[in-house]
């Protein structure tokens, strides 16, 4: 097919899709594990998950795809290609957080849907497969730790471990994929790592920075790294009467001042992309009237540059070691950098839409973030209103849900027809 | 009798204290609650504070004193005099905290009765009676609020409320009360307000300030006055890795910068006196990702100057209102100055035993707080190692055990003798 050829495609397939089908289809999935306050509370692989599943496979099947699944119960719905080529895949996830919304993961997954859709209703044919999938538990708030099922795909090994994981009521992960497979016992479970083109994940923000800049569309650049820390601050428990200030060894004026340099030199190091949080505080003894002999809080530090975190880890163990600070490191992940030749069919589509874009980092972790290790991957953000997201007010404008999957669509026409 | 001879009675009072007899009591107390790691617990009323309260009457009597008690428990130990005069009053508390030391009120209440030895002992008779007073439930830790004792005897009205306090058994001050008679069916109860020439209670200083100063005697002046006040910080609770520094309302922030002012505020109003303490923090949600919606924290503020503690008052209500925290007021007491009179005396006995002497102010509360309502009243100090007090670490030399006795013998015997 010529590069025009498949513009058209392209151009098409996004004219095609169907607004009203595509909010329908997050209503219909926001109904399983409704909450009374607009939000959807369902945990991977819970009761109301499998619910979520059997409407999501059924309308697969309707579409004319195939589904099939692997050791962690991922979802694959697959569009037929017309050559033996590896898929080009797209989605999300549909587990929530206990009070979560009706966008986060499912957006994606839905969009992902009404691509298949507008493909079939523009009558296009793709060389390669689409393959829309449904990661398992990437919220990590049944099993720890989140982002199982795509990180057990491209790690296949992983799912060892992963099986022995329990929830609060002790069912393991093995139990509730055992679960999975007598739910779903016609789905034909692959064995094999599958190899992929291309992923491209769209996924609400879940921050403010479309919404401050009146962008509808974010090209995400990649994920950024993250370090947490806890930094514990020893002082002397004294009387909050009877000890003269300058006779203290106040836990907490230390820590404050130890936050404010970890605050500095984060701000130095990481310059307009420095995300530094001081989130947990925990005070010994807590009393009001006695001086604090102990202080420990915790830091998370992002940034997309991985030379950046290391100077971040030198200079938070100096600065420790200067305080007589105790420091734990806790938690930590290398920046994700997207592939730049997806970046350009996604601005490509948004061009070819008329819609402004921002290029941007990701500040949350994303099933996107495993799959890069696995093959060329790029995320598309549309805004989040407020920046609310693990919340039932989440929200995002329905012009931008169906612009986000229109460029979505655009880009997977043209992924799709690539050889 | 003449100034010359009044002297000649003190300096031998002061020189009639026996070190060993006096050093032997305070371990002979501290059995009743001993702890296994040096401490005592000792709550007020309990069977072990019978046990020592019976020690210290049995003491009382082979001293050839009477004791009586009053509708708190207080016990009164009295030295008869030649006239009929209000007395002289000494003495403090016997109860302890849960992990105690020695000589937290028990010091004052033992050097008041070698006192009356070395009175005996140096064949000397006063004009006015000497009452050594063992004053109920000064910690407050088996019944709230503390110095229940001394300010019942002070506000006799205060003893209906606090006979309804309950302790964490749900014993009432009243049931303790009824135990205490009947333990000690023999001791007369005296229903009235006594009326006293002066009130000198001698202890421990529970600070820093004369060990650093390597200073053996604090004249204390007076009771600093408190300020409790809890002050709470709004941000919203926002995501750690998408939300951009600018865009962020972190409640942690703002309650450092409102912690800040009111230091600086707080030390120029209260100079070299400032005492100020910000020792409970209570964050919101508290976790490491998330960025902190409220933070709530306790001001401890205390100075001598009753007019710093106004301005102080208004200080934070304006700084609560310019940042829009929620300001809670939580408890106050206004300053208390002692008798100038008794403070000469105390600096002329500490000259006749040519020990040097630092006017100071108190940080903690004492019995001598509620005495200062009734009576013309003073407090002594002796160093307390390293400041620690409230546990089993408390420590005073020997040497400024005996030598704090000796002070106060001087000044009783003085103070006893005046018309």
């Amino acid at each position: 097919m010529s590069a025009h050829l498949i513009d058209n495609a392209a151009s098409a397939t996004a004219a095609h899709v169907d607004p009203a089908r595509l909010l329908t289809a997050v209503e219909a999935l926001a109904s399983f594990g409704a909450r009374a306050d607009g939000g959807v509370d369902r945990p991977a692989l819970s009761e109301r998950d499998l619910d979520a599943r059997r409407y999501l496979i059924d309308r697969a099947h309707a579409l004319g795809c195939t589904v099939t699944t692997d050791h962690c119960a991922n979802l694959f719905v697959r569009r037929a290609g017309t050559e033996n080529l590896p898929p080009v895949m797209t989605g999300s996830h549909a587990d929530t957080q206990p009070s979560g919304g009706k966008l986060d993961g499912c957006y994606g997954v839905l969009a992902g849907l009404e691509c298949i859709e507008a493909l079939n209703d523009a009558g296009i044919r793709t060389r390669r497969p689409l393959d829309v999938v449904v990661w398992t538990n990437e919220e990590g708030t049944r099993f720890q730790p989140g982002a199982m099922g795509s990180s057990a795909f491209v790690e296949p090994g992983l799912i060892e471990t992963y099986r022995l994981a329990s929830d609060a009521q002790g069912v393991t992960l093995a139990d509730a994929l055992t679960a999975h497979k007598h739910a779903f016992p016609a789905l034909a479970t692959r064995d094999e790592k599958l190899a992929a083109h291309a992923f491209i994940e769209l996924h609400i923000e879940q921050g403010p920075q479309l919404e401050l800049a009146d962008i509808p569309l974010g090209i995400v650049s990649g994920i950024q790294g993250v370090r947490w820390y806890s930094v514990t601050c020893k002082g002397v428990a004294a009387h909050a009467g009877t000890t003269p200030m300058h006779a203290r060894h106040d836990a907490m004026t230390l820590a404050i001042n130890v936050r404010a340099e970890i605050e500095a030199f984060a701000t130095t190091l990481g310059a307009e992309n420095t995300r530094v949080t001081f989130g947990r505080w925990n005070v010994s003894p807590n009393s009001i009237n006695t001086i604090a002999s102990s202080v420990t809080f915790t830091v998370d530090f992002r940034h997309p540059d991985d030379a950046v975190l290391a100077a971040f880890d030198q200079q938070i163990a100096s600065c420790a070691q200067r305080h007589r600070a105790n420091l734990e490191a806790m938690f930590s992940h290398a920046p994700v950098a997207f592939e730049p030749a997806l970046l350009d069919r996604l601005s490509e589509a948004a061009e070819a839409l008329n819609a402004p874009t921002m290029t941007m980092t990701s500040g949350a972790f994303h099933d996107a973030m495993y799959l890069a290790q696995h093959c060329p991957t790029a995320m598309l953000f549309v805004p989040s209103r407020d920046g609310i997201s693990h919340n039932p007010l989440e929200h995002t404008d329905d012009d931008y849900l169906v612009l986000g999957t229109r460029a979505l669509a655009h880009c997977l026409a043209t992924l799709c027809n690539e050889p």
